[in-house]
């Protein structure tokens, strides 16, 4: 029974919520969940993976539609979606972290969505350390519909406009929109390029197309090792161009901003370009990661590490 | 609040154990936890991966030993054996998988350990569906101790007899121990090769070591298409020979049992052997799977599927 004398649950509503599946909370416009950190979710660093993260806040927006009523069929599609063979999908992901959380951590995800353009949906997620109340991660991301069969994307009816408008909230994102254009890359541009890459079965989700998160694994395989041994992301920015299907074959490119990867991490900080394309050439995902000494953000001021730190 | 009325918790025991984080249950012996399986869990066929199952025993093992009090450092290790620079390593597995769990569900997992010949620790896993009380996989498994320097596998010291001791049980194994010998597999006898299999970054775990549960994704990448498709896996024995580095390159071997694919998938029932070795030939994991057809489980009796059933 030790969890009842580490754990001492401060918030009565964790005990309206036994199974951790979430709720609506805040006049009906922000969804909540907790999640554990387990250790098969945990690194080599001992933290939570980024992937892991992303996990968490897919399966916070997929239980948000759900208990508002609007769960259709397959992956987060409302009624009226479905009936018009509609289906979300992700076009821009920015995701901040300030801290990962590491094994046995409880952390609490809260997500909103509002308008983003005339057709588009904006979704927004604040995780916080259960604990301290920390904010750990913010993200935003804007998704549209497509049409199942025709693969083509579509505007957003009046009909579906009318289910999931009254959630939309009226605020910013959470994170400032990264308007800065992703440069070109290519073989003469990345430094570092990843050839072969191709679907697990246990990579397919429900549509029998890889899931968003999956492809952060593989921007990451064309990433430095110097630089995931010695640093930790703090911020990436996704555009998400093509679908890749289940006989997709990847090739991964990152290039390594700036004077060269040695200078680099001197400095300290360390920014990447990605690409992710398919081996015919065309795009599958762009992106810019950021990247800060690991144990920095810990610390708190760089510039004050003591002689002795190892 | 849709949680409340879709899940009524029908035992008060959920209302100790807020974050799911697991407690010790009859007379101290069982540690029991409960996991609601995520959308990131589930793979095409919306069920839990056999990855996601194991997943899941991994962390039900940990949090039992550190909820027995027995936790030294790093992953499950008890305070002797961290004095001793001991560690656990996996020397054999075996799954029988009555049912896979589905999005939503809730699985209650319970284990317990006993002796296994003069120096190992069997651990046992019961996993039922919370809801129903159906059992839906048992699993068995053999554990030795290593030097963490020397690699050597070691004898169990009387001091860390003395710390788990207590905790064994005076029972049979939950799955009958498979002593068919695993036969010999080569480039010769195997049916289906894939080679270059290398481990990612975020597949080491904090001894920088690829887990135990990576291996059964490299495994199955070699088992055909056909199979994974239209089967479920309902067995699993493996055997863990050596262990695999982070710049290990591995090479996943698959014979499928018998007369040749095309007529074990008419007659329904499919058995496989398996070698995972590095590329310079050494073994790694030897295995053995069992596949029935999908949804056989759930219609009852595959003889007498209806006429129109799809």
């Amino acid at each position: 029974q030790w969890m009842m004398l580490d754990w001492k649950p401060r918030r009565p509503d964790m005990l309206i919520d036994p199974f951790g599946l979430g709720r609506i909370v805040q006049d009906g416009l922000v969804f909540r969940q907790n999640f554990s950190i387990r250790s098969y979710e945990i690194g080599a660093d001992r933290t939570a993976s980024i992937e892991t993260l992303m996990n968490h806040l897919q399966e916070s927006a997929l239980n948000h539609v759900k208990s508002a009523g609007l769960w259709g069929d397959g992956f987060g599609s409302t009624p009226e979606m479905c009936k018009k063979n509609l289906i979300w999908v992700v076009t821009k992901m920015q995701v901040k972290v300030d801290r990962y959380p590491t094994w046995g951590d409880v952390v609490q995800v809260d997500t909103q969505v509002a308008q983003s353009g005339k057709n588009g949906m904006r979704r927004d997620w604040l995780v916080r350390d259960y604990k301290t109340g920390d904010i750990l991660t913010r993200a935003s991301s804007v998704w549209v519909m497509m049409n199942k069969e025709t693969r083509r994307l579509s505007k957003m009816p009046d009909e579906v406009r009318e289910e999931i408008g009254p959630y939309f909230v009226d605020s910013p994102p959470v994170v400032d929109e990264d308007s800065r254009k992703l440069p070109k890359l290519d073989d003469s541009t990345a430094d570092y390029i990843r050839t072969g890459l191709s679907p697990k079965w246990s990579d397919l989700d429900i549509n029998q197309h890889v899931n968003n998160v999956k492809y952060i694994g593989w921007i990451l395989e064309s990433a430095p090792l110097p630089i995931l041994e010695s640093h930790e992301l703090s911020s990436m920015t996704l555009e998400y161009r093509k679908e890749c299907g289940r006989d997709s074959v990847l090739q991964s490119l990152t290039a390594v901003s700036g004077s060269g990867i040695g200078n680099l991490l001197d400095s300290g900080y360390v920014e990447c370009q990605h690409l992710l394309r398919l081996e015919g050439g065309a795009e599958i995902v762009k992106g810019r990661t950021e990247w800060r000494p690991k144990y920095a953000n810990s610390l708190g001021n760089i510039g004050q590490l003591p002689a002795e730190s190892t």
